[in-house]
């Protein structure tokens, strides 16, 4: 087995390896730029991992890989595009260093280009990792329908809240698991534990984002702290709160999540303190552990080494800790 | 054999028994409505009709068939927010009707949902038939950045003219004559031959709109004849007479495509007439002809019966006099 900082190397090698950049440049160069910006590499790195953990070579696992990236970051360039959103990572996002029209071009092709990286397996896997990736995909286009339906509706329940973020972030992950085990020739029941261990995981995840996103510390955490309050975004969190709050506290959070004032800090901190008052912060804590502990109940069942398992539970650990 | 509207028939009323609308309905109703909007429904029909040339059931293509009519419609409701475009087959397009972002997500599902129609289909064809749609999927994606790009280059040339209207119209065309012959099982040989036929034809068909645009009947020709004119496209027609007419003629033509009168008829017949005098008009007629030629001594090479090669040659004679 080989580290993460190892498997996210080779990746990262295998990427730049690619010729991306062809004719018509205009097509391909905004393909080149976004891959290149980097970020963690999460999701190739599991599926690398993945693999090596039932017995077949990392490299076998390379164009899935690329693939499950290559969409994720096609679901970037289109999601920046739907939001406005001046910068990722760091650097311009593609539709303001080009225009709106080179972004839906180029992510169209991008979306292409992950198919056509399962196709150097033979049929039987290309079938399956080529059912899963589609399943997959549609369910990150609905859960990006579902955000932004929510964003004009103020009766939102949690579960379906926890749908929504189950779609739109955690089935990716789970897809990259799976599709490492499809590749290394898993069974289909280790398949679906690997599925569901990413998918809980995923769900932590994503509940753990919208805690920092309020209560993390501006020093480590990636964005800005109290963007999600400034946006008015309904998280996990101010649905709890709403949930358990007195009716007068839910009077005042909704008249919180109403307005937009130049001057932020004050209704960050009200949001806040509301987080507090309401157990919603503890809740929310709750359900991260919950959903992570779920995930490695799921590991449990996996008929892999004790020492493999580990190696996913430490993964999964430095990931709520943020440090992978 | 059925007959061309027979096909139609059968296509539309599958079509309409897939329960396209589920939740979220903001994702999925535009894509029912889009591909409710009607139109020829050529390329679905070339599908099943290359399928019982090659004695298939064509009930066995229906869904290469609808995929192939879903990437289509894909490409027109990306197109046309590319192109800004209010009006689609008579119907406000789908971003006008929703907005841009509805548009971009809704087509993003649809080109995943293409795929999806191909999992019926067991998994050496599945495989010959998403490698075939990838592929050509990108060409299209291609075809339609180079026709972007030309729009502000003034070196376009004869061959990269041809080759921008081979990917954005003729390789989906052929690639829907292909899925026909594989989905039946016609040999390897014979599934080239119908893609060639059906480039070719496509090809054909596409310079035929060039012309039409120009010097169609208004009352039979499904646009404002003209309009290419209109919006300054550097067509067949124009590349041809900048190439054939005389330094003055070029400079003038030149010229009147640089001007956007709000008055456009005589700037039309301007144009229209340097067209006919530098023989552009004949000069694309004849490239027409070539291309319908081509077309047809392909069919010659095919191992199936002559009268299903007059079939096909009608199909081919119809299109071309736009009776189908």
């Amino acid at each position: 087995m080989h580290s993460i900082s190892e498997y996210r190397e080779e990746f990262v090698a295998y990427l730049n390896s690619k010729k991306l950049t062809k004719e018509p440049r205009n097509l391909y160069e905004p393909i080149s730029y976004i891959l290149g910006l980097g970020g963690k590499r999460l999701r190739p790195v599991l599926v690398l991992m993945t693999a090596e953990i039932f017995n077949s070579q990392y490299n076998k696992a390379l164009n899935a890989a690329l693939a499950i990236e290559v969409f994720h970051n096609f679901s970037l360039v289109h999601d920046d595009i739907m939001d406005d959103a001046p910068v990722r990572r760091g650097k311009v996002t593609v539709h303001e260093k080009w225009d709106i029209n080179t972004g839906i071009l180029s992510g169209d092709a991008m979306l292409i280009i992950a198919y056509q990286l399962f196709e150097i397996y033979e049929p039987l896997v290309f079938r399956e990792l080529a059912k899963l990736f589609s399943k997959t995909a549609l369910e990150v286009c609905e859960g990006q329908q579902y955000d932004v339906d929510f964003e004009t509706r103020d009766d939102v329940m949690l579960p379906e809240y926890l749908k929504m973020i189950e779609y739109k972030t955690a089935v990716l992950v789970a897809a990259a698991l799976k599709m490492g085990a499809i590749v290394a020739g898993a069974s289909a029941i280790d398949q679906e534990h690997m599925y569901d261990f990413g998918l809980n995981l995923g769900i932590a995840f994503q509940l753990q984002d919208d805690y920092l996103d309020v209560f993390g510390d501006p020093k480590t955490f990636g964005k800005q702290v109290g963007g999600d309050i400034i946006e008015n975004k309904k998280t996990y969190l101010y649905l709890k709160a709403m949930n358990s709050g007195s009716e007068a506290t839910s009077k005042e959070l909704e008249h919180l999540y109403s307005i937009q004032p130049v001057e932020t800090e004050a209704k960050v901190n009200a949001v806040r303190s509301i987080f507090k008052k309401t157990k919603a912060d503890e809740a929310t804590q709750n359900a991260i552990a919950d959903y992570t502990e779920k995930a490695f109940k799921v590991l449990e069942k996996i008929d892999i080494e004790e020492q493999k398992k580990q190696l996913l539970r430490t993964f999964g650990e430095n990931l709520m800790n943020r440090t992978v």
